[in-house]
């Protein structure tokens, strides 16, 4: 199996370009698939400076390396989630990767915010799903962290994520959420922009580019997203995929091409009596966690 | 496991429901299920007669004995498509079943239409795949024979027929395809009504009724439709439901919820010069295909 671009030795197949390429093509594969994905979708503007969202894992830390290499102003962004030795592991890796290359990382830890509560802690004293307690703390924090620095904000969501999240959405047709998936958010008061880069990457390409890359991330799974919903649309997607090469990336395309046929649905919002930000009630879902457990877990919900 | 209806020994367990269900209850279960799709989705008027196109199978031949058991007035029709011996097999079993309840059966074989061929040897002559000119010319003879009758036409497509269908629309946002799929299409000029009053009953439970019924139908698929995408995205939908029973049903009903944001794409129709009946081009491919082969295959596509 020889590279189509260079005809060295080739790496991976990826069969959805129906094309073969070696580990040094691969990269450039990628970069330029990213620089496509943000001219096409006009992620950012000159000038814009981003800030990443980093986990520690392939895809954000991949995406951290490749908009450094298009040569866009970034800082890294890791928030600690409290959870065991998960959290200090993939910290571990992400302060690595900005120290080999001297990148600036921003690190906020959940629970300097919530009285030495983690996210295991939380989601036991709150009655949540650890997950949408997760999911609700991180947009908090990443959003404000990047409003007041005015960055746009970035996450490592790829192809098979938004993939197994329209898959998700269609089965149930929330049309709501169906309007919002867009691989740009744009800012408003309030509000950093939000952008996805790596959308028209798969998961595949994105771990073939970080092993290519030499880039250290942390294999393991966060230990709470065992049996998760989004892991069994995957698997679908996956099978999908096999008989099909290409079918994810038909599937989210043509979805962005029509996705204007869904409403938006535009809650009225107002400014949270604690912190400012916008939300649907008085009182923001974050502020509500941290006066709940200043109260001793006794406030109203 | 015992029925929840009247306490005797269960014969299945419907998940999507969470009930379980005696020989007896399932049968009337489903007609009570078919009377409220019809009710819902006003698939029928007062004194409206029913054409069911069976095709020897399980749903088809169901659904002519439950429109039946409502009271409603049916005449069976059956195409013979001239598949070698599948199509003598279940035609058989359209025979025996119209016979043994005194039904009237209409009946039309493909190879009276077009000199003496059936599908395979059409396919093989057209160079296209049998199921799309199956399809075609399913579609033609149904409309015909019910429109010049005056019927409203019913075909067996059951609840996964429809969620695979709708997946496989879903998968390729085909706006076009998703804006037509409905339980019933109004009649118009040159178009026979057409209904589905089995959308909300599953293959499984279909199966069960067909059995409990002691409906004698064809098991063998048709030789054509092994490998047939939808077969494969019932496979799919079938790890979904057995991961969250009733997410099929789901999928469908809230589909028909906003289905409406899909727009209809009108296509430009006018008489067929040959037939009458309407069509895209000049002539309808019906009576393309009727005219190829009597200028020895060679008439222009």
């Amino acid at each position: 199996m020889r590279c189509k671009m260079c005809g060295e030795k080739a790496l991976i197949r990826l069969k959805a370009y129906n094309l073969n390429l070696c580990d040094k093509c691969l990269k450039e594969f990628t970069l330029r698939r990213v620089k496509r994905t943000i001219n096409k979708f006009e992620l950012l503007k000159e000038n814009d400076k981003v800030l990443v969202a980093v986990s520690g894992g392939k895809d954000s830390l991949s995406l951290w390396e490749i908009l450094n290499k298009l040569g866009i102003k970034t800082k890294g962004f890791y928030i600690n989630l409290g959870i065991n030795g998960y959290s200090d592991r993939s910290e571990e890796k992400a302060l690595k990767f900005a120290a080999e290359r001297g990148l600036e990382l921003h690190i906020e830890c959940v629970k300097d915010h919530f009285e030495g509560l983690g996210i295991p802690e939380l989601s036991k004293m709150d009655k949540r799903p650890p997950c949408s307690l997760c999911g609700m703390i991180k947009r908090y924090l990443m959003n404000k962290v990047a409003y007041e620095g005015g960055w746009v904000l970035a996450t490592g969501h790829n192809l098979d994520d938004e993939a197994a999240a329209l898959l998700g959405n269609v089965l149930d047709w929330k049309e709501g959420y169906l309007s919002r998936q867009e691989p740009k958010l744009e800012g408003r008061e309030g509000f950093s922009p939000r952008i996805k880069p790596l959308v028209l990457c798969s998961e595949r390409e994105m771990a073939a580019y970080a092993i290519s890359s030499g880039i250290d991330y942390i294999l393991e799974e966060c230990p709470f997203s065992q049996g998760a919903t989004s892991i069994f649309y995957k698997g679908l997607l996956n099978q999908l995929e096999e008989q099909s090469p290409g079918s994810k990336l038909r599937f989210y395309l043509n979805f962005l091409k029509i996705k204007d046929v869904f409403k938006k649905d535009t809650p009225q919002l107002s400014s949270c009596v604690q912190c400012g930000y916008l939300t649907t009630g008085s009182l923001c879902n974050f502020c509500r966690l941290k006066s709940k457990i200043k109260k001793g877990g006794n406030a109203p919900l």
